[in-house]
């Protein structure tokens, strides 16, 4: 048994459904206090979180996770119970393991073993840990970040402990996401009967040369980390059921997956642009459900990378692909944010585990990082 | 009372509804042997039909119709039951009266009158009566033409009895049809997550260039009779109804509403010509609705078009409007065809009715029109 492991198994052994912390926080809370570090609770409705740091002085190099937890799923289906850690063949399951309490805990741990050997290190280490990620996040990370940003607090770099790794620990850093942008779109057109078309307005005639330029569209090249922005309709409904019928309007869903060399705004003034163009009565409900955000290499995809070779003897690749996280609310504040942690092969699964081999080296590759940012 | 309104009283108190004849047809064969014609029975599955001809020369003039109707609706909403036919205020109610027992009455007693004075007319004089036109037309009308095209009778003048009258008896003559064409296309893609768009082909972005032609194409230009042949899209379906998938296939409905102009295969041809242009993978369902015909001005127009102004002292309007009728079945082995009745503003709707003053006047319309022809 490994500190590391130890205190994962005490943060999986709390039953923290999103939004519920159950206890976590105060286990964390408990261990940096006698590290030196200010804490600094910030609850936001039933929302637990916390801003932890130790010094005042720059680079500013923060550790993000969350406590909170997705729901087991049919606990009969687990081969131990989720909410007791069990190491099985190598493996630690539970749910929270991979996803993401083991993180947590080796960022305690590397931090006390950084510190033992690095007690007057230059900079300023701090936590972000909330207990609404897996949740709506609106009053998790999304509230903290507002709060520093609203006192002028900046921070240099960031490692969010998501399950990043993809077929063995160590392969993939994520050093940015896509944006998603929905749309809701509305055309109008003149119901009628089909036998008077001089009496209708068809909205499915008129809006199709518009979908066929959106859809041709280049929105643009993407860039060496992201893929061109995509933008593909999911639903298109128009019809009265009746077959000769001209309906009234059409009701188009779509939706941005976007990189870093589009914004949200110059994606929705392009859009506006295309169909005023083609004349069209509409309205244009817009949700950003993702911003984009992206560090591209520099001292921190360095700092981490090596330390990952050094810890997993592995070279990780870069990665922009997937969903989204609480890394694109830091980097509003934050220049250089990376997500770094376990595999997410089991992740919002039944029997969720992490490798117990692959915890300490987990611990180190913070540490380490830590070691080559602040020296 | 006179003849004609005599004969449309004992044919709206027989409940013919669709397909049952209920003994309309007796009354009429009655009448037509007494005045020489020979009857051909034709009873097709549960429909009763009769072809009836006097004379074996040529010109062939034909009266056609059929003797049954559309259900009531709520007799409680009627004002005087459906089946009882009733003078109130001018009005012979009763369901059948416009569509189109008074017509068919106004044929008998117009062959009487001219028969009692021309009784060795040039030319026939036939009639063909259906009971299956307010149905699915499949054992009437149809049936009848198929059977006298294989014997090789040809027609040279037909008037169909439809209440074509629009704001006052006499305003509106049909002289043609325009055909109705529908399509179902199914146009196909490949679906998938909505952030992979590498890995999908968004049918909905496929089809829309090819939509955008196919509204904006002009088909024909219409004729003298015609408006321009309209394209129409009903219904435009596509979508799993998640938010980040792209779907597999759209469904298409749409319609063409042809002039003469056009033919069924041209249309098709030109469809097919467009969907192959844009690439698209697909399946096309046809179905021909309603086949057009057209009767250019000539000697039946003429000749009914001074008949009704001497009948009525209005000066008729040619149309092409409206929907379908048995019109385009006997337009096959007759090249002038025309439409000519009561006042449709009360047909297939409660308290359906007829001017009594209107009704001779039609009768003297078909005789004048047989004087015209016949002579």
């Amino acid at each position: 048994m490994t500190a590391t492991l130890d205190l994962a198994r005490a943060l999986i052994a709390r039953r923290s459904l999103t939004p519920d912390d159950a206890g976590c926080q105060e286990i964390l809370i408990e261990r940096l206090e006698k590290l030196g570090f200010r804490i600094e609770k910030m609850r936001f409705s039933n929302v637990d979180n916390f801003w932890a740091r130790r010094g005042t002085a720059s680079p500013v190099i923060v550790f993000a996770g969350h406590t909170d937890v997705v729901p087991s799923g049919p606990i009969d289906q687990w081969v131990s119970p989720p909410f007791e850690p069990t190491i099985r063949d190598g493996m630690l399951y539970g749910r929270g393991s991979a996803d993401m309490k083991t993180s947590i805990a080796a960022f305690i741990v590397a931090l006390e073993e950084f510190l033992a050997n690095n007690p007057d290190h230059p900079g300023s280490i701090a936590l972000l840990i909330t207990s609404d990620e897996e949740g709506v996040a609106v009053d998790g990370t999304v509230k903290v970040v507002e709060a520093l940003q609203a006192r002028g607090e900046l921070l240099d770099y960031c490692i969010v402990g998501e399950p990043t790794s993809n077929k063995k620990v160590g392969d993939m850093i994520k050093n940015g996401r896509r944006g998603s942008l929905s749309g809701t779109l509305i055309v109008k057109g003149i119901q009628g009967h089909i036998a008077y078309p001089h009496l209708v307005k068809n909205p499915i005639h008129m809006v199709a040369p518009a979908v066929a330029e959106l859809a041709t569209t280049e929105w643009d090249k993407g860039n060496e980390y992201f893929p061109p922005t995509s933008w593909q309709i999911s639903n298109f409904n128009s019809g009265t059921g009746a077959t000769n019928v001209v309906p009234g309007h059409v009701e188009i869903l779509f939706n941005f997956r976007f990189s870093t060399a589009s914004t949200e705004q110059s994606l929705k003034d392009r859009v506006h642009a295309i169909l005023d163009k083609h004349g069209l009565e509409y309205d244009l409900e817009w949700e950003l459900s993702g911003k984009p955000y992206l560090t591209p290499k520099g001292s921190l995809v360095a700092a981490i990378s090596a330390a990952i070779e050094e810890a997993y003897g592995v070279t990780p690749e870069l990665s922009t692909s997937g969903g989204t996280s609480d890394g694109r609310f830091i980097a509003d504040i934050c220049p250089q944010v990376i997500e770094f942690g376990p595999l997410n092969a089991t992740i919002h699964k039944l029997n969720e585990c992490v490798g117990v081999a692959d915890i300490d080296p987990l611990k180190d590759t913070y540490r380490l990082t830590l070691e080559k940012l602040l020296k």
